[in-house]
């Protein structure tokens, strides 16, 4: 571990650090960090830029008593290493294990659970505000990178520090970079500042030379004050000090004695103060530092698979160079969004706005104003910014914009702030909004096919992780793996009768080389192009008031003559429906499969009529229940005493961190829990 | 109307105005939309600051060919009187009448649907880009107030504009205000340069000089090059300058000449270009120069009457008199929040953030956790641009911050873009929320009282509009003038037998002088302390998982022994489900009337003994479908055969303006529709 790192072991401990092994200490840190997200996965190139500025707030801070914000979070690594959380760094962002993130309920050194971006400056002015009221005398530091501080959000907390008098210090950990390569305005303003050299310290000296120039009174005529001139040439972080806050900088991010002092500087001050630190993110591992990009997160265990992004990416750039018209946008994820390679073939149709959701979506609105087709890449997380925007610029103008819903549904390792659960809930009561959900990689190609051609609104949602097909075989083997699991463990747990006659048909059915999963009558076939009532996902039109409209964009993935009960579902989860049905089957029960493809509008029509059919619902999503389409479908047979619907979806709740088979057994959306919840239906 | 404004009636035809006449124009101009919107009510003082900016920039642009983008949009009556919508302001903002705001539908020359604040840029920027990629050449004009600007999302958009090599016209009108007193870091900054001359032209000159002063050189060393001192010494605009903006101001925006002359300046330049422009909000009507804050908008026809948000802010002033740690927080609407009266007797406890809704949801966190009770008072709508904030650093961190939720369900005049019909369905997926919603300014003060005690993050929904109390007495003259209409319309269309009898009994029981409506066994009773089976709405309380807690938190309005139907609503619309009981009562129908109070979370406890009880559940809201109450109900007994739920609510759609009264009667929320739907049930 380092010698010493075994000399902390809480918070504070830090101090007692001799100065001249800082340098070791940090390097310590970077091993420590570097050996064990190379096992677990997580935030790489960020954590290893800022561990001297991290050492540096904690050598200024008393911790708990002072407080620390770090926006994002993800760059909190050091900041656990040095709050007595080392041990936690085996078990990071498993389940039950340490977060990725700052986290309250882990230490009282965590001042809020964070994720999300340019929030730190706002959280940090509300602690500064109440600390006036009640008198109390707590440090508070809020530490964003140039990257979250170009989203408005941050804008909004400049602006409003402005107005404080009262100590804050807004530490700048300028790295050039949000996750991708830093854009626009204030990333060029910081670009240009950060070569000049610290004039801070030489102010005065400058000002009594101008004082001595023959003509200087002249010229300082036109001008308020020959101090406003001087600030104005000599003084890099001007545009700061022209909002009404006080500039400190560009500081050495990885020389902690200086960043000490620049902080110690800053908190003499009674006003907010930018104290502006140049850092290189991944620092200290060189293929962090050559590829921040890649190395921003890296995943724990085996190599790199194809995400739905991926595929979300390539089928737009096919799509893209068959049609001028498209355009593609993402807030500073081309990477994580699966843009890149269109990025990278056609740069003037992909426009990386760097972490602005808010103004990513409305200037999609504009590009269709425009006559493009502009389509939107962004983390379902991280659509909740621009609900406003989605409501009132596309969805109430009825522009056709297609946002890519990425990371929609469970995420996994990076827990309760980037769960994209909730889209579901909140796309679905915007009027005129087209919610796609593909159950699988072709489908997800097809809708985003689809979507450009539709001129409407349109969110496709698809999930984070391996983009997979969803076949005959795939699901035969899952739920053969399921009901083999079952059998091992305890059979009359799950309920399922598993013998050996059983497992030679699932072998023997295994055999079929099917591409789509249709069955009747209790047999699966191989359906190809003569598919019997399958959805042409393209019939789906639109009428002024189209909610009313009753879509036909449903597909049977299993369908019985005389079927006991209806799962109906939407997105991936699909496959689980799927392989309930088998499971089901072999316990004499008959469960159609019908998947909806679309959130919105739901094909009522098809809806009904496996209601009249089977008079038994059940509803499987992987969003959370409340406006989900589970109540949905519930509130369609309110009023008709024949059908029963039960609704099997994630709880109402912030969803922890952990592997999303984990999380989906825990939270209901298990096999074992579909089947046992179908049985109890009956 | 005036001879000039005689010559206007489309597009252009200002051009053909002599210059020597804008004057008298724009003074025909002010004095048509003083005397229209004295009558039908509408943004004045705004409309009135900007009349000869919008005839400029009409000068200067071909329309419907180029485009001029007002943001938010309050400020477009002088855009719809020169592009042939004069006539319009006899019916502006009533149903079927045009719109305060740009509409697509009423003109080409209007090009988004606008009404919340600072999204121009971003739409410009759309254009734009796509005008590049399109080949095309109209032009782009954004026109944002000051107050506007300090909207994140302006500054997402600029710090966008400045990567753009294409160009854009951003006119920033400078009135020192938004609604209220304009404040924060921008705005002082403008504040600064709103007051300089305009030395964009005097620039060579100066250049020339100072090659001039000896030691000039001396001093240019010490910087990249003299042109950029210059620039940082003489510009005003040097913060957008630093951006990579270009800047010319400040210019006086009543004088159509120069702001021509600056227009077209900033049009050929090929980049985007800020050009500031000073104007007076409320210029040429002195009540409204003297007032702008109270003449920001006027209601037409009588006197003002205390509503909802008065209510608010009186019952906050006093708690905040016994509890020193209760602040308040408004985005830049002190006024229309009913906050006034509390930052005027306690200035440091308000805080009043500009139009930043998002910085001031994560402010009231961050004062959370300083130990503040925050009360946020927001409008609904806007509230929508603060829904990741509250999601994330409210709702996730459990914090006690009040969410007073201004302007929830219909709205009335603004239409579209500002109907509050989304936030039962947008606050109820979020997990930890409570969302009260009070039947009457009673229910309002009494759980605004609970909501500070609760300890638990908090929103209080409440309409627009006059505060009432919610009796006996209300409800039967309600149910009475609907009975007598209906009697004098045609008896047979409602169904209600209606005759002398009822006619007098409906005056006995109006006698009775209740506060409290509750009913028992058909009849109506005055109920006291001693009343029966009434909510204690503190007795709410929470565990962890409080989304499985039943809490008690409902009253019976009316409750019957033996009732047929339960109508459960929430909110003000609890009157309406009084007065359609009153009705129904005199056909022979009991139904008990169960005010949920809270919307979340839902009482389910008394909600199933009512389904018990009745087997018919009727819900009603004023809010959307999707994600409402009703199907919340609906999925509760979705798989109890016995229970029938009907759904009364608004269509899933964007709803125009007009009378809340009109928009509810058409929307299905008459107590026609609601008797008639109990019928249906039954």
């Amino acid at each position: 571990m380092g010698e010493l790192l075994d000399r902390i072991n809480k918070e504070n401990d830090i101090k007692n650090i001799e100065p001249e092994n800082y340098k070791k200490l940090a390097h310590e840190i970077r091993e420590y960090i570097l050996n064990n997200v190379r096992s677990t996965g997580g935030h790489l190139a960020s954590n290893l830029g800022a561990v001297e500025l991290t050492m540096a707030l904690h050598l200024c801070a008393d911790l708990p008593k002072d407080k620390i914000i770090f926006d994002v979070g993800h760059q909190c690594y050091t900041h656990k290493i040095l709050t007595g959380r080392k041990e936690g760094f085996s078990n990071l962002r498993q389940y039950g294990g340490m977060s990725g993130f700052p986290r309250t309920h882990e230490s009282e050194c965590d001042i809020f659970d964070t994720g999300h971006s340019s929030s730190s400056i706002s959280m940090a002015l509300g602690l500064v505000s109440a600390r006036k009221l009640t008198k109390d005398d707590y440090k508070v530091f809020a530490c964003i990178g140039d990257g979250a501080l170009s989203g408005g959000m941050a804008f909004e907390g400049l602006n409003n520090a402005a107005r404080i008098r009262s100590n804050l210090v807004i530490v700048i950990n300028d790295n050039q970079m949000s996750i991708s390569k830093n854009v626009g305005g204030m990333s060029n303003y910081l670009g240009k500042i950060r070569t000049s050299k610290n004039y801070t310290g030489l102010k005065e000296n400058v000002e009594n030379t101008l004082g001595k120039i023959p003509g200087g009174n002249n010229l300082t005529d036109k001008i308020r004050s020959a101090k406003d001139v001087l600030k104005r040439v000599f003084i890099p972080g001007m545009l700061f000090e022209d909002m009404g806050l006080t500039y400190i900088g560009p500081i050495d991010g990885h020389n902690v004695n200086e960043m000490v002092k620049a902080f110690k500087s800053a908190l003499n001050m009674n006003e907010p103060v930018i104290v502006h630190v140049r850092t290189k993110k991944g620092k200290g591992f060189k293929p962090a530092e050559k590829n921040p990009t890649k190395l921003h997160a890296v995943s724990g265990g085996s190599a790199s698979v194809k995400g739905y992004s991926d595929v979300f990416g390539e089928k737009l750039l096919s799509l893209a160079q068959k049609d001028e018209k498209i355009v593609a946008i993402t807030a500073a994820m081309p990477d994580g969004t699966g843009l890149a390679p269109m990025q990278k073939k056609m740069p003037k149709r992909v426009f990386d706005v760097g972490i602005e959701e808010e103004h990513a979506i409305t200037f999609a609105a504009g590009l269709s104003k425009g006559g493009m087709k502009p389509v939107v890449a962004i983390y379902s997380t991280f659509l909740q910014r621009s609900y406003d925007q989605l409501m009132s610029d596309v969805c109430l103008q009825k522009l056709p914009v297609v946002i890519g819903v990425d990371r929609s549904g469970l995420v996994g390792a990076d827990g309760e702030t980037h769960q994209g659960i909730y889209d579901i809930s909140y796309l679905s009561s915007m009027p005129n909004l087209v919610i796609m959900s593909p159950r699988d990689k072709v489908a997800l190609e097809k809708n985003l096919e689809d979507a450009i051609k539709l001129n409407h609104p349109v969110a496709i949602r698809y999930p984070r992780g391996e983009a997979v097909e969803l076949t005959f075989d795939s699901v035969l083997t899952g739920a053969y793996k399921f009901v083999e699991k079952i059998a091992s463990d305890s059979i009359s747990q799950a309920g399922i009768d598993f013998d050996s006659s059983n497992r030679a048909m699932f072998s023997e059915l295994s055999r079929a080389e099917s591409k789509l999963l249709i069955g009747y009558d209790g047999e699966y076939y191989k359906v190809g192009d003569e598919k019997p009532d399958s959805g042409d996902r393209n019939k789906c039109t639109f009428s002024d008031e189209y909610t009313e409209i009753s879509a036909d964009n449903s597909d049977y993935l299993i369908k019985y003559n005389d079927a006991d009960v209806t799962i109906i579902c939407v997105g991936t989860i699909a496959k689980e429906a799927c392989m309930a049905s088998v499971c089901l089957h072999h316990k004499g029960i008959k469960a159609d499969v019908l998947d909806l493809c679309y959130v919105s509008p739901i094909d009522a029509k098809t809806v009904k009529k496996a209601a009249e059919k089977t008079r038994n619902i059940i509803t499987l999503e992987e969003g959370v229940k409340s406006g989900g389409i589970g109540e949905k479908i519930a509130a369609m047979f309110s009023e008709n005493p024949e059908v029963k619907v039960k609704n099997i979806s994630l709880p109402d709740k912030f969803i922890e961190h952990g592997s999303v088979q984990i999380l989906k057994d825990k939270y209901g959306l298990s096999l074992e829990n579909i089947c046992a919840e179908v049985e109890k239906l009956l």
